[in-house]
């Protein structure tokens, strides 16, 4: 039997049975379109307890689509929202949060570890401020959840960058495609990693952490909330048949199946961080802490790797690091033994023994 | 056993057991994502085939992504879209080609039965360049196949407004939320019914017709197609997973399921207009061509249906028609006999015997 | 000595001696830019003493401007304007509307002599919220003061307007390019033709009453205002040496040198209104009410005309109109003798004597 | 008699008597609007004697105008513009790039003397050529001749970018703001500092250096041109009156007026970095190759010059520079003796003497 050789991304994955279980249970009868059915109210529901408050969400397809129009709502056409400059807004989505906030623009701060500070906000705010009409006018902040880097920022951290932003008046927004990744390595409520910290509204992923295709997106703050449905419509991301969307979110939820999936991953990915580390010549990049491993290894051993058949990207390494970096992905779907045969592969290539 | 008593549109179905089984059995494995997959393979496979000439297409989640990503292709902001003044684009996007061109204009032309003229595009592209450069300049018609009012274009009628259209150097996009219908209606091929008729470019449904959530954008016309994939992705309408969108059109395609569907549909309508029609009161707003009866009744009669609690829209009525138009639309999944009540309740409220 | 024979358009005059003396007056020493100048200070009071109030004003240099930065500041992207299907911003501004409000959606609504009504806009709001997300949001009404139809709104017709827009979370907008000839007609005061009858938001023509460049977008509602200066910087409208605009717009309200020019033209437009209608096979097409007469005539008197070199358009005619409509623009720097002059030769060509 | 202390900016400057007697001129009698007028033909034929070659060209009021219009008509909404990181079009035009193209994104690069290398355009173009459909794709460079560091690109490296944009596809833009200052400097024809360099579109600038609010887009790529009106309009950018933007732009190009200000500007600029650099403690930012002074002084110096009422900003930084900077600006209008006396004031608070 061969092992799984794939450590692309998270995103490689199928859906897990239980979801494809609840897209099966929702299949029969006609329903009422556009998300008056039972599945998404019970996805309402379900997201208030997770939460511990009433909150306002809205399932959609994608992350692109949940970051943009999230965005959308946030900041105004003659905007800018305030990021780390590895976001995946940034680097990744073709330009979709210039095309839902009608143009505003995307400040990318630089940062280690893939993570902004409170004194970022502050000062691209107050030069923005100085700059006067010829300047966008800051209007929110993106925090990635886990970041790029596969590191976690702190509740505190959340808490006091929330602060710096409210303090000028900015929403703040968090890109939680691995938002699950993330609570599971804080061992912190979701509502301690969320509103409790400031955040205003969050991208809730799913799709990397077992769903087909659903992400919700997750207002805090109701009054950002009102004008979401217009923009998702006039998005085409408003699904007749939402039962299809809200169903996957639901099974996602109940039981816990997102928490234990992230937890899954997370293990997976501590410990392929601890033992590639330990190789002679490794280097993190970044500390390891949600399901990404971001790692340093010498060129011959990253050649052997791919000889053998194993599946990863090279990443732009960080300022400071010499050499090759690069990503290993984990999933809820990954098995103990597809880890353990990347480890001693790579010790085996290493010269490593014992 | 309670026949099924909602015949207010196509979009209140559940997938099609086929189309549930093409998620199941796509659901193993990684794959790579974003459509480098065996399932999006095939899919263009089996698209070639559909219409007897290569194409290029594109899955997209809902019918006014793919009408709007489609129509952003093919007119520039500055430019107007000719359509129907009924056109689903028109009124019930909430605005999704205007966004998706970066504000354009559509501009909607009356016509009997859903239905818009070569002579109207002659005329309003005419009357557009005597403007000069205060008017919009029209770039592109939108046809809705089957049509807003249950009808279907003939391949005559398609290939005369093709022809106006590119005549003034227009290109031609259908809406084909309801192609499956036409075409059963048309006892034509697929090819006979779009690029052989002049179409430059299908939004080819499936979602009303029996899949979970899945359109293709199918370009006859390649060099439209061009910067497809960058407006796609901005949407945030590419799927990582793009193995379920691929694998619900591939399901849908294969051994002509979409057609036996649409066949169904159809013949279903076409019976409840016969019977409805030959009530005392009677009125058909337009003549069934598809899967939608538009039918004036008398005001008693829709009160004792709704009040037996079938569902159905009272819809506005066409010029010329006097009284209450209501519109029933039938499905790939309702049976013969749940047709045969509703027939059997109208009958009964308007005192027909026998 | 020859008259003037073009009767196309107010906006082929020059601009009026008093203004070019302006842009004189002001051309010496260095002077801040972007607005902190004496000329800017100076409309600003100006326009407090005209309007009675103090308003927010910011000049920009062409009608459309004014009505798409107004409008974009009023109408969200997924919103829509309510207005008169012939006004200036539907017709004849090549989509500027739908681009400043990024992609927005005008409904126009068709109405006797240029007019809407208070039920008009009820009525289309109302059929938006039975819509649901499927439909635009109706935000804002413009109102074109003097219509496209050379009418004027009466002072209870805008009350009544505004109070029907309001009532329903509308704003109002009202297009006044020719709004010194509305105010000249109406013999009211600015105040009582605008923020008293309940107008949120001016478009302040000049141009086509005598300045070279120059319109203000008023508004009276302060909340609203709030953005614009970002919106017109990002437009490119935001002039550097702004004092150059500005000082158009003192030397135009200085001395009611706007409405004696508007009263002027509108005094002409009066008599070769009543002088042509009085033709034989003459038909006002609407009454002249400020500066624009538009009439039908015979056929062979506006060939006549054509060929003894006047210049006019041929318009469109209004529903229930048979023949052939003229429009004639008079303005403020046209002579008494050159109105005499075509009054005579329709006459002398309509065999008309003594 | 008191010497001019502004040094802040040559947008602080009247128009030259030149231009406004162009305007008074043009005042007279009627002429046909938006463009169909002799004002507007003799600048034509003069673009095309001073660029000798044919061009279209289009002017309109403002610089950011000029850019945004011209960005616009070249990148996708979907696409990326490279330009120096410091460029106008990034820092000092709240977004009108992005406004204009849609939602394209500005990719930012840095460089010494506010220049950018070919290599940079290469490595762009690669990277998100390996990114794929998750990146915007690069459409058009956009170099600012002067720089914002007031230093001017010699024709060769003109030429080497412009071939490294066109070896992958990419148009090239040049933001002529103080295009003048910049051709002065080269003493090379027009020509040689554009098209036959391979600029495909120039804003070409007036307003700094003279005009009273006007610039051209100048199209040395027809197919370019194309669509520009159309956007123009849409934009509110076209003037009805457009005989007094055209005459602004002939009477600045008759007689080489443009080229006699820049270069006296320039001389005066050389002058006053020459002897600032001199100074104890006084180090230039970037060289002096046009009208902008960029030098660092030690800051009880600044203090005592703002102190004397001398205007001007203080100025981030360069990479690599200690200690602040200021920018200094000379203009058409300025005097040899305002020099003059900002140079003796300096030394005389730096205490030198003789």
């Amino acid at each position: 039997m061969t092992t799984r050789k794939n450590f692309g991304s998270d995103n490689v994955t199928p859906m897990a049975p239980q979801i494809l279980a609840a897209l099966a249970a929702a299949s029969h009868d006609p329903l009422h379109s556009y998300g008056d059915d039972p599945y998404t109210k019970r996805l309402g529901e379900l997201l208030n307890e997770v939460f511990g408050r009433e909150v306002i969400a809205y399932p959609v397809t994608t992350g692109t689509a949940a970051n943009a129009l999230a965005l959308g709502t946030m900041t105004p056409p003659f905007g800018a929202v305030l990021c780390h400059e590895t976001a995946h807004i940034v680097t990744d989505e073709c330009g979709a949060p210039e095309f839902y906030t009608g143009g505003a623009k995307l400040i990318g701060i630089p940062g280690a570890a893939g993570k902004i500070r409170p004194a970022d906000i502050t000062e691209k705010v107050d030069f923005a401020a100085a700059m006067g009409v010829h300047h966008v006018v800051p209007a929110s902040v993106s925090l990635t959840q886990a970041t790029e880097w596969g590191t976690v920022y702190t509740v505190d951290e959340l808490t006091a960058l929330s602060a710096a932003a409210h303090a000028k008046g900015l929403t703040v927004h968090m890109d939680g495609a691995r938002f699950a990744n993330a609570v599971a390595s804080l061992n912190a409520t979701p509502a301690e990693c969320t509103w409790r910290a400031g955040i205003d509204v969050l991208s809730f992923g799913a799709t990397k952490n077992g769903a087909m295709a659903a992400e919700a997106v997750v207002f805090f703050e109701p009054s950002l909330a009102r004008e979401f449905e217009s923009r998702r419509k006039r998005a085409g991301h408003l699904w007749s048949k939402m039962r299809y969307l809200s169903a996957q979110l639901v099974a996602y939820l109940e039981h816990d199946l997102w928490l234990g999936h992230a937890r899954h991953a997370n293990r997976l990915a501590g410990l392929l961080s601890r033992e590639l580390a330990a190789l002679p010549g490794a280097c993190l990049a970044a500390p390891t802490e949600a399901n990404e491993v971001f790692i340093g290894l010498p060129d011959p051993l990253i050649g052997a790797l791919e000889a053998d058949g194993f599946e990863f990207y090279r990443w732009p390494a960080p300022p400071g690091h010499e050499g090759t970096v690069i990503r290993l992905v984990t999933s809820f779907d990954m098995k103990d033994e597809d880890v353990a045969a990347f480890i001693a592969a790579a010790r085996r290539h290493a010269g490593v023994t014992g």
